[in-house]
């Protein structure tokens, strides 16, 4: 009896249409990390559940775990964080540090499936161990302005904050030392839900309404970067974290302004907190503003995570490209225009004693660089080979009938416009030649531009 | 307590040198399957076990199996084809047919891990759904050949037969039926332990001496791919079977003929047999002789697979590359001479005073497409930035002083000799340009050619 084919909840099939726009984000993105001087790193997907453990809060629940048949409890990577951090304590002294390195692969997580969130997902990251220098971390940020500029977006602002910022913000506003995560997690809110209802979480936490007044108002405060960072400057007086965080915001600015990133494209901004609880220094996330979606990515300094394997903590900094939000997005804003296949021409097989021919030619065009199908079944009619280029979106086929084998030449067919012209192989390959050099050149792979 | 960083057994960590080597061939592949008009297509790691169970025969006890958070037994994907054939059940008709499809990805088998053998390891797979044409599997011999002469193999072999023609072989030779498998089990060995022992292992599973005898007559018969088939076509007379088998390789060598693939790459051999259950019809695997090192890729035609999930078969063939085994031999023959890391250019910072211009021809450097990196402590000496570069073995090195800075010039340091230019920003840009447009074009990616 056949088995019922499906596939689990919350995992996909990706057909050859959805890879070809993901191929397209990853080699983006790939060339722009390798161009920062990021390099390729990659670490099993199964590893042992108490590598993974212990390092990302309550999440961690959603983690897939079992027995393996040596009765070892393993695990999916719930990240690509916390491998990383495993990585170095295993080969610190075989790396030269600081280590840069980028890994785009996919986690796992048993979340509740909705649109947009998987099971089964990529990640994205790049990551920066063994500096505690703010080039670092405001080459992340550049990094994260470059890649989504190569990929289209030009409308989207970094907004920029520093954890240090946070505690001090907490001890500024007079709040118990025990609370200062509820201040965190309640400004971090303040974009979605607003100012009063930000007052209203920290009152329910038992902050007081003159603390709560005071956070919000500091949190409020307007201006450019730079006139926030004195203003922050000023009300953390006295407070050394505090005034250390400052410093390393304005030495990021100062960076950001030397790598020549317009500061139409980053913003400090006292409300961001972001979500995982080992952050320790500069926070920042990426907000597309046209089309609104929100945030694409993120990342920050996490100092003390290497200490969990090693005890003795390393600086470490980094950053995540959402990467299947960004190709949802690119999904919506490209549609029907994006390409449905990376073949780019067929050739027909005009009848079974011509087969020859058809194959030679499509191995000539192949040496050309040419993506090139050849039609399998000699037999059928030249309007069912034409259909089937046409169904796929093939962009051009060729035909090789006995008149084009009498005469050298080839008849090539525009599928979108249905034009035909009858050209040498050599012209027909300045045709296609062209083709194939535009093919990396377009920011999103589409069949007619 | 700090947690002991460790690694499953069967896993890997690959750090930045066997990445680089990797993706290379990974990048060389997928190029060749596209310029084949095979179209990418991924699917989940995990699926329901149900699925990807009773296809594989007794080596399914691999299997990475578990109960899910929602009490469903699913299991790590073993292979890339069952997976397509569930794909092809659920999707046949959104996809046009023939579908060609590649996929380089992970899968998992619980093996006892051994040197070049491991517990998670990438296949790299091309198949074709929907048609019977021996073009196609022409194609997938040709994309093998494609395929190993780009990632820079010269010396090589497909060997080519058909399992029409071994259940026509245990036929002619007068072996019952039911030990026919027998025969092509025994034979597939022949290479490997020589006529004697095969004949050995027939005749300790029942097979007469006289069969063995026919068999191994058969089997070791001497001459060209052609004058092998006229000789089965002359022992198989009355087996329809059989002599469809040797129709189908004729085509097939027409086929590679009119390709234009040379035929000292490839040849008939009827004791090849391959080892998965669901093979068919065409079978194929390539030697590479120099260096010896065994079969580097594989595969062969399934027409009964997908009737498991459907009821109603579909034919399919398809190629396997050996990953693994390409990227381990590759390490072994271009060793030392492989690039260490993906970065070009080291940006040195002179003083804290001359970071920000570091930081911008780091920017320009990046604009012109090179991989650069900005040395993260401006504190630190030259001697210990330069030490840096060499240890990474980053190719080139520049250095702006604060004489260059005045001359609105920069210093380029070769790493490699220790030879050192000043040069005009442009003018190094040109060089880099160049370094950049050669990274493309090598065969394996090294340091110095």
């Amino acid at each position: 009896m056949p088995i019922k084919p499906q596939i689990l909840k919350g995992t996909r099939d990706l057909l050859p249409p959805a890879m070809i726009l993901r191929h397209h984000v990853i080699d983006t993105l790939e060339a722009v990390f390798e161009r920062f001087g990021f390099e390729p790193l990659e670490t099993p997907a199964m590893e042992y559940a108490a590598t993974l453990e212990g390092k990302l809060g309550e999440e961690e629940r959603l983690m897939y775990r079992f027995l393996d048949a040596g009765e070892r409890m393993v695990a999916l990577r719930y990240d690509l964080t916390v491998p990383l951090a495993r990585v170095i304590a295993m080969h610190q002294h075989e790396l030269t540090m600081p280590f840069k390195r980028y890994q785009i692969a996919p986690v796992w997580r048993a979340e509740k499936p909705q649109k947009g969130r998987y099971r089964e997902f990529w990640q994205c990251d790049a990551d920066i161990v063994g500096t505690k220098s703010m080039v670092a971390d405001a080459e992340c940020i550049a990094l994260m302005n470059t890649g989504l500029r190569e990929l289209g977006f030009s409308s989207f602002k970094t907004l920029i904050n520093n954890r240090k910022l946070l505690v001090a913000l907490a001890e500024y506003a007079g709040v118990d030392r025990g609370l200062a995560v509820r201040v965190y997690r309640a400004v971090d809110k303040l974009e979605k839900i607003g100012p009063e209802n930000v007052r209203e979480e920290m009152l329910e936490y038992g902050i007081t309404p003159e603390a709560a007044g005071r956070v919000l108002d500091l949190v409020q405060t307007e201006g450019t970067s730079r006139e926030l960072l004195e203003r922050f400057q000023r009300a953390f007086a006295g407070q050394p974290a505090g005034l250390q965080g400052v410093r390393e915001l304005q030495e990021i600015l100062d960076n950001l302004e030397a790598m020549e990133i317009s500061d139409r494209f980053y913003a400090v901004d006292l409300s961001l907190a972001r979500g995982l609880d080992y952050y320790t220094g500069p926070v920042y996330e990426t907000i597309v503003e046209e089309p609104k979606i929100g945030s694409l990515t993120g990342g920050g300094r996490y100092d003390e995570l290497l200490g969990l394997f090693t005890g003795t903590p390393l600086p470490m900094t980094g950053t995540s490209f959402g990467l299947e939000r960004i190709v949802d997005v690119l999904q919506e804003m490209h549609g029907g225009g994006l390409a449905g296949t990376t073949s780019e021409v067929m050739v027909t097989v005009f009848s079974p004693e011509l087969l020859a021919k058809s194959l030679r030619l499509a191995g000539h065009l192949r040496l050309e660089g040419v993506h090139t199908e050849v039609y399998y079944d000699a037999g059928d009619s030249l309007g069912k080979q034409l259909k089937y280029a046409s169904r796929k979106r093939v962009p051009f086929a060729v035909i090789m009938g006995p008149d084009e084998a009498a005469a050298g030449k080839i008849t090539v067919r525009d599928m979108a416009s249905g034009d035909q012209r009858t050209l040498s192989e050599t012209e027909a390959a300045g045709i296609f030649r062209a083709w194939v050099e535009r093919r990396g050149t377009m920011s999103v792979p589409v069949v007619v531009e």
